[in-house]
């Protein structure tokens, strides 16, 4: 046995059976980050406080991604969103902009992809916002906070 | 100036105007990583070669998700992709599956968010289908290695 | 307090959490119009009694984006819609055409925006059918009608 | 002859034959309006001026509103978009936000219902942020205002 | 009576109103084929062993295409789908592929249309796939084997 | 060499690089039928004269389905898609319903998959239309009837 639940026995790609869990609530939340040149990072902070609002448009379209998860993961379950939250905040360390998204659901299965996947497109839409200055940015740091609910239980990430 | 072209003078996000500029062969390659535990990678190595094809499933995944960057971000043009090419290789030293996606079209506009899209989507793919052995795997080091074509010219990332 | 309650504390938008609230029964009505020319709602009626049926079309196109509501409105809850009905009438006085949308499901949030979507998606299509003989028809009229279900009850429009 | 172009000789829908037609620019302006009582309106700027940002999220809907027209209505062509500006202001007389949308391509067909479909996704998104205080707020006044480009040439709505 | 469910008593499509229905468990099983040449036959199956996973391909394409069943035919309910599985066969006999999916839910309403549209999917895949080395492959049996649960109770296909 | 363009030499899948194609006019034609008892076929018939319009419903199915292809085909290229037509007519001889769908483009790549994605769609949707009175209809006879234009010229195919 491998433990790869998205195979069958024979190896093929399925998706799994979730008909007989209960629903329940469940909570997801995950954190990535972009890093970006300090010059970067200051044209986003005051477009944000005036102009040209990057964190806006990240923070929207991160929610927006959260509901497109089951088109983009091949063997995700369609799941009735019921909440999705998503986090940006400059970080003058990375430097960068650092992302988290928490997404809630009351169902069958959990929503770890729906939280990773809106922290993904959230760092991809500032990524599109800011290439004409800096194209050399890097998007890492992407990873599971912590999942609530479900069979499985509880789990938090390890500090990294 | 801010130099965040997405926006126009006021600040309001926009979709900039392409209109005038000619169609023209334009390549974007992007990488990206999933790290994971030395256990991990054996499994998805051994599931590739005989059952359960975490690779196979992901690579379809960053083709089909380039196709989806427009609907994902929000500035970002619809574009005529012409290809998409998505690499997968299992690095011993991260350890973990190492992703890098070529895109290409002839059109107005680049297709780095395409590329990028790609390599993300393949990447939560792999996390989805390993995430019952794994959960705290990490997705990084997604950035731009080369752009080429339009009126901008050449671009290759630096060294890392 | 703004009352404004797509946005948390600190203004930024979210998709708000209806995780704890129960599934009921709730049916959203929305109305609005196509006004046009007298010739132009001629070709259309006589159309749809014989060849070229603009109203069945336009029906179906409604139908069909009331299902797309959670694609379109950024912080809209993905909903399992159970029922569509479209119903569009020739208005002589107007001159031009009624539309009403009928939308249930038992859920967690209302669907007044699912019903609203269906409205003017039948409405954007009438318009793109019938523009070849008329530029300047105006879509307009589009309000809630009614909603029932859910704890704040039920709501019915003022007479305009 | 009905002058209907989206039927062919027997009345059956079917998506025009654009295949003989040159590529050339075509920009389309539409506009259309949310009314609201006074008091909304003034909770929206509020918002948008500090938090909450009413406007900003309905551009970004206008906007990806216009990338989904040709799934939305049934026999639009799927297009090439190569610009979308949405515009969103206050009008006291209305009162209310007054929203105008204009799309550009280079292609073989024109971009009216792009840019109708801009408006009417922004003036949803509008009615849908602001339900919460005023559930009687009515979306009018969607029209289009001027269209260039194409062989049947340049159109420019009569004054209304 | 016509029997149609999908009109209303004038006539109108509409989508059916499930609300009042009861969740229940329900699984649907389809199948289809693809018949093509022994020779088109033997190099998809050497493909599979080896290199070219057109099966693999075909199996996530029809996964994928059941989550997209609401989105293609217009009177039909999303639904929370709970499983897929698609197999792929060879049979010489035919000669060809033969494809079976089997979808469940826990819904208001069938599956039978995602067990169709997944067969459908992964036939048409097949058929992108190998058209390089056979245009005049034919796709056919596309039927419902048999469906379980529901008010309308279980149905099994008669033999052929 | 297996011929099976969609993998490249090491066997992965890719979508096929066509930016170095010209762009020329390419038509598709293909074909199917849903074969049903005479009842079914004679409730169809009436409906479509009168109340219940199943073949202009399937009609628009199959033409939007044409938009969706590269959604629901993985490796298949997005296509500015510039004609699609799709006629059902009675064959009191299967008995059943025939389908036909005819698409251009001016670009790339050939239309074939999405002349075969608009007959399957119509056909599925048939059959969604008609099930309530008959469940063991069957799809079948779908194939490619023509192509025209593109480097690998035009092909028709064989009397079946």
């Amino acid at each position: 046995m491998t433990g790869l639940t998205h195979f069958d026995a024979e190896g093929a790609a399925h998706m799994v059976d979730v008909s007989a869990k209960a629903d329940s609530k469940r909570v997801a939340v995950a954190t990535g980050w972009v890093k970006m040149s300090t010059e970067t990072l200051a044209i986003i902070e005051s477009g944000t406080a005036a102009k040209g609002d990057v964190i806006g448009v990240a923070r929207l379209a991160g929610i927006m991604g959260a509901k497109r998860t089951s088109d983009l993961i091949p063997l995700c379950h369609p799941l009735p969103i019921a909440k999705v939250a998503v986090e940006l905040e400059a970080d003058d360390a990375l430097p960068g902009l650092r992302v988290t998204a928490t997404v809630a659901t009351t169902g069958k299965t959990g929503v770890e992809m729906e939280a990773l996947t809106a922290v993904s497109t959230a760092c991809l839409t500032v990524y599109d916002m800011a290439k004409a200055v800096q194209k050399d940015m890097e998007i890492g740091g992407l990873r599971l906070l912590s999942k609530t609910g479900g069979k499985s239980g509880d789990w938090k990430a390890p500090a990294p």
